[in-house]
């Protein structure tokens, strides 16, 4: 690891001044080889595809570690969008003079050495490649052992068309080891990586965050909540509440928990408690919400606490918006929460005042993906406090350094 | 330690919803405390300057100590400045419209709970409570035990002000305890504190980076570098020379390697040399550098590696631009860095290229400060490659969360 680590070290320092022709070359060189080396891809990921049945992965897993045409030419047209992005390294801001006539901005640079440590998907491999490299950055990618085959095949590929572009062989360099120490290993090289995205079920990164020197660019849960405010429209505040619980189930920016205003609740719950039956969704409510509906099982402390990533919902009445606020600053993860309401003053204060990488007003909180805010990508959420905070997108990537001009200014 | 930090955990959700005028009362009136209990000030600090004499502390320390009329005075001009600043929390930056009309932001808000770990100086405990106050935070000081009795005499006029304003009184906490084990613990808080800025010698902060699980915000070294290029004016060069050596021998911008051009040696060294000898400044050169300053002792490996924070200076002949690059990829601390050059691709290559928190074309890296950059004032330097980099002001202080507003837009 340590060998990977210096590596790596070094060809972030050509990577840096890689210009963006050359970054966009070789990400069109990648998506161009996909294609073309598609049946060796596909050997390759036959190998783990066997390996997973043996072991009795579930069919959901096999189908997300399967590299079938129609998945490569996702990973494909995902190479050429972001070959297409604006670079991000060399633009400046906070632009001034100083009263000496110096001029002071700051400049976006790289951050270095990105670590990305994932589980079973081996499109993540060229997705977060990808992102790293148009930023400038040296990465070390490490997915699961399930995809190890897949993943060191797809390395070739990233290996080739970095080639092709000349730039160096170490910028992008996928651990070959399946080894389990190695993920220890990584996550304390101070020295040689600057920051790891681990991307993975909770448990992982649980453990990462217990064993890590290297920052981690992370979030652990997405306990996200949705309040209906009694100045709510009732036919927005179905469709939100509904689309927030079932657009998809498994991802972080579903609702768990649903909060209503007790002078709406009678208005609204029965109808959601309608369309939720329909849906399969299971209802898990204080006593104020069983009274309405009493279909609802009884909510516990725990579920409170609880990202289910599955369809069941917790339910819970309240009397005001401080209380729902409250509710959400001991419960929430900190990762999107959404306000339904026509009343300004409760939507400005909600904004202002829940402290979550991300609050929405009158929007579900699925939409807590970077290609939805704008951002081409996303190379993963945070809910960290420092530095990238939300979906990560090229920007979080990078990191800005002060620059300084002047003619001989002298300090004192 | 586990007390105070739920006390101000607790007290930073009161803080983040703060108005910029109750700050700015707060700030006020703590100024003008510092100017009515000067008395009770000074017979506090008094304790701290006759315990420090026993035990010896140096004259100049001694000085750093004292709460003279003239630091007082300095330290409320301070508090009154920061009260004048603009306020940082709240402001909307990144705005967008997706094509679905939902509308996207950033919202600038405090980063919640820091903690300052700092050695003897009690100014500090003013000043980094104002800043850390301002932009919205809840603050824990750790000062020097040195300062003891000072720093809680501090800590109930920055407590009157809080209170004048009717600002939570755990907004800001002077721990009164001096025992050592406070401060392992403090940087362990991950629950209750968002961020520490260490401020003191290298041994303190390389003790802290080992220990701390709470991110830090810091420098451990500054080694840096002025580099002569061939096309320098000579008269510049060797003002900026100077002035980044001997401005102040123990800031953290001050030179400690000068790499010259092996062309224009011959022409500026013995011109330095004559000025330093004047100045008092030991010279360590390479083998090149001494055939032309004889009175230079040989540098060894050490001397490019070290901060030497004194009147000694390492001196290094080059052939090339790159391989002055290349002398500071591998022995500067990424603090800060300059060129002294006329030749415009010099100079984009050389801000470019070297990988610094602050990176400089025609001025003397003893620059490198907040106020001088135009951030008002500074908490601190940090050479991290996440969050800030470099003088930190209030922005650093804070951190940005995603606002998104929509009328039921759904998603899928």
């Amino acid at each position: 690891m340590t060998v990977l680590g210096q590596q790596a070290r070094a060809a972030a320092r050509q990577m840096r001044n890689a210009s963006g022709q050359t970054k966009t070359q070789a990400l069109r060189a990648m998506a161009r080889l996909l294609d073309t080396k598609k049946e060796e891809l596909q050997a390759e990921n036959a190998k783990d595809l066997i390996a997973a049945e043996k072991n009795g992965l579930e069919p959901a897993l096999l189908d997300r570690l399967r590299l079938s045409d129609k998945a490569l030419a996702t990973m494909a047209a995902g190479l050429r969008q972001i070959a297409d992005m604006p670079d991000p390294v060399g633009s400046l801001t906070a632009s001034s003079t100083r009263p000496n006539g110096m001029r002071v901005a700051q400049m976006r640079v790289p951050l270095g050495v990105i670590g990305i440590i994932y589980e079973s998907r081996p499109n993540v491999t060229i997705d977060a490649a990808a992102l790293c490299l148009k930023s400038g950055n040296a990465t070390i990618l490490r997915g699961g052992s399930e995809a190890i085959h897949s993943n060191v095949a797809l390395g070739t590929i990233i290996g080739q068309g970095l080639a092709e572009a000349g730039l160096p062989s170490h910028a992008v360099q996928v651990v070959g080891t399946t080894d389990r120490a190695a993920v220890g290993q990584l996550v304390t090289l101070t020295d040689y990586i600057d920051v790891i995205v681990p991307r993975g079920g909770k448990g992982l990164i649980a453990r990462l965050a217990r064993e890590a020197k290297v920052p981690l660019l992370k979030h652990l849960d997405g306990n996200c909540h949705v309040y209906i405010d009694s100045a709510a429209n009732l036919d927005k505040a179905h469709d939100i509440t509904v689309n927030a619980k079932t657009y998809r189930y498994g991802i972080c920016g579903t609702m768990e928990t649903l909060l209503v205003h007790t002078d709406i609740a009678a208005s609204i719950l029965p109808r959601l408690g309608q369309t939720f039956k329909e849906k399969g969704v299971e209802l898990r409510g204080c006593e104020r919400t069983r009274t309405l509906l009493p279909q609802a099982l009884p909510a516990t402390q725990e579920d409170w606490e609880t990202e289910y990533l599955a369809p069941i919902l917790a339910v819970r009445i309240v009397d005001t918006l401080d209380e729902a606020m409250d509710h959400i600053a001991r419960y929430s993860s900190e990762h999107t929460e959404a306000i339904i309401t026509e009343n300004l003053s409760a939507a400005t204060r909600f904004q202002r005042e829940v402290d979550s990488s991300s609050v929405y007003v009158n929007l579900p909180t699925c939409f807590a993906d970077g290609f939805e805010y704008g951002l081409g990508a996303e190379i993963g959420i945070s809910t960290n406090r420092l530095h990238a905070r939300g979906p990560v997108g090229l920007e979080g990537l990078t990191t800005l350094k002060w620059v300084l001009a002047g003619d001989g200014q002298l300090r004192g």
